[in-house]
């Protein structure tokens, strides 16, 4: 079977794997770099490869809107499009609906809505949205569902309620897994019950993975880390488990030591684009003054191109001098840490010692008093 | 000697060579990518490798500002601050004080002048120039110029006389060329006369190279030619010769045919910011809706990253979705596309073939009717 997910080593509830696809085989636990309209921000294919990203995500909402998915299938679709011959995953357009598009109507049958880009309307629904991903072509694509605040109850209620109904037609709409498998997503937001109700439910729909959405939206980290571990219990031990758009290097390992498997986040291109950088020791700010003389790199251990040939005083320049480069420089390490961070992380699970790792890890990424 | 030069064919007035420098030998003709900021813009150095870029222009106006050249002496010179371990040139600070900033005063001593970035204060002389350049470490250094509009004799007349007498004290500032060799500039505007009386005045303080400066600043690409014509007569064979910032692809070769080796220009990543891409049919505007569904590279004989890789319809659609991955890949073809099309040029004088070569290119390049 093209996606066989194979665990191979537990610690405590975490699991180091390989889940294999049509695109090539992941390893897990696994940090997915976003391309949100095809493309990683500043990092060519050819550097992911160098830093051995493996699985990146791509934007059903972006895609659809500009380029469009019929052009991309056209094309040869997404792994084609944007020259990523290793695993690509697909998202269900459904948060992006929520969070970036002006709504003009969700009924039970889908979403109504204007383009952020250029105010056209269009509509999303379950089957829409599997059309969408299957012209795209992406190895792991996503229900469509219905992310919402994560506290009011009433709300999140009624959202689970509809992402079940959507979960269950787009199982119809791709009943087959063989060459797209399709993960079911966990809604309920802060509520354990409705957390384990939204798991058992989408285990009638026999998906390939289950990942956990609505989170990172607002609630505490403490929430984040609860909820995690009230869902997990009920998501089978066998199949692949994503958490949505988490990928501050704490929550990665918490959220691993939780059991989870797939994570993705654009915070790392994001924050070099405001200058700062990733390092065991926390965030720096390389626009400061104090980098202005230091020969030091980036993260004096890191690896990566940025860090093994560049000064921060160079890369401080680059910033204040507004050239491109420096926020390429930081783009590149950043997605560059959190690759060879949870490379970390499925190192020490593989060696049965993720609770030491982790929690030296955490004592000097969050600067807590040993 | 560190800067020997020496011409190894010549094919009516063009010549191939090679120019010696303490980090290494410049094949010429050459074309320079321009570092304005001590950076190419958007091109990590490993890619300038990779396209055999050699002699890299930095711009000392642009770094006396930010982040000034004491810090980069502390740093250890520019070749270790922007990672750059070929050669480099460095212009005097001239032609962005009179193109730039905000004058205050230009006086017989030099100019004092407000910084385009905060307003501050500066002033620049021939001897502060030749300091700074000295900070900056460059294997090649320029003289102080006063680059006037090339058509009012009047002003020019003024000019050549500044630029002279600047030129003497650049010299006696910097009289060792063993480290740096300091270039005159031959200022003239559009006037066979005052060229021909400042090539031979710069002969005088016996200069390891020449320019020509003041073209490419609006005249016409006739008088641009002609100005060349009129003016290497009077500059010694044996002496590299630097056409300061030009750069259109048919420049090139009219200049090579007309005696010249050195070109720095930012047009390549200037237009590729603009969504434009250089081949040998002209340059082609990527953002055009006829790409949309084009499958060829931008450039289909190129063989650069971009283009071996990368198709028009992924790069229009990055464009047009404002990704920068768009811009850096068109300009890393259009520096690529200069820096092999001076090969080519070279490989024609080399071979004897240059004027059949150049006939070839410019009907095609200019579209011109055969």
């Amino acid at each position: 079977m093209s996606f066989e997910f194979e665990i191979v080593a537990e610690d405590g509830n975490a699991r180091a794997g390989w889940l294999h696809t049509p695109h090539g085989t992941i390893p897990t636990p696994i940090y997915c770099p976003v391309g949100t309209q095809a493309s990683v921000k500043m990092i060519p294919p050819r550097d992911l490869h160098e830093m051995q990203a493996s699985l990146i995500l791509a934007n059903t909402y972006h895609l659809h809107l500009r380029p469009g998915s019929d052009l991309i299938r056209e094309l040869g679709g997404l792994h084609q499009f944007m020259v990523w011959d290793q695993p690509i995953l697909t998202d269900s357009g459904g948060f992006q609906v929520f969070s970036l598009a002006q709504i003009n109507k969700i009924d039970d049958d889908g979403v109504t809505f204007r383009s952020h880009i250029d105010g056209s309307k269009h509509r999303l629904t379950p089957e829409i949205s599997m059309q969408i991903q299957e012209n795209l072509g992406a190895d792991i694509i996503m229900c469509f569902d219905q992310c919402p605040t994560p506290t009011d109850r009433a709300v999140v209620e009624l959202a689970v309620r509809r992402t079940h109904e959507w979960a269950r037609r787009c199982r119809q709409a791709h009943p087959d897994d063989s060459t797209q498998a399709l993960f079911g997503i966990v809604q309920g937001g802060v509520f354990p019950d409705l957390r384990e109700q939204s798991a058992l439910f989408l285990q009638t729909l026999d998906f390939p993975g289950y990942a956990i959405g609505g989170l990172a939206v607002g609630e505490t980290k403490t929430a984040m880390y609860e909820t995690i571990d009230v869902t997990t219990p009920f998501l089978p031990r066998n199949k692949p488990r994503y958490l949505m758009g988490v990928g501050d290097p704490d929550d990665l390992v918490e959220a691993v030591m939780r059991g989870m498997d797939i994570f993705d986040c654009v915070m790392p291109t994001r924050v070099a684009r405001h200058g700062a950088a990733l390092t065991l020791d926390g965030r720096i700010n390389m626009r400061n003054a104090e980098h202005s003389r230091d020969q030091r790199p980036v993260d004096p251990g890191c690896l990566c191109y940025c860090c093994q040939n560049f000064t921060r005083a160079y890369i401080r320049h680059l910033l204040k001098a507004e050239e491109l480069l420096g926020l390429y420089l930081l783009s590149y390490h950043n997605v560059h840490f959190l690759i060879k961070h949870m490379e970390a992380i499925r190192e020490a699970i593989l060696q049965g010692r993720l609770r030491e790792y982790g929690q030296r890890f955490l004592t000097r990424y969050l600067r807590r008093p040993l």
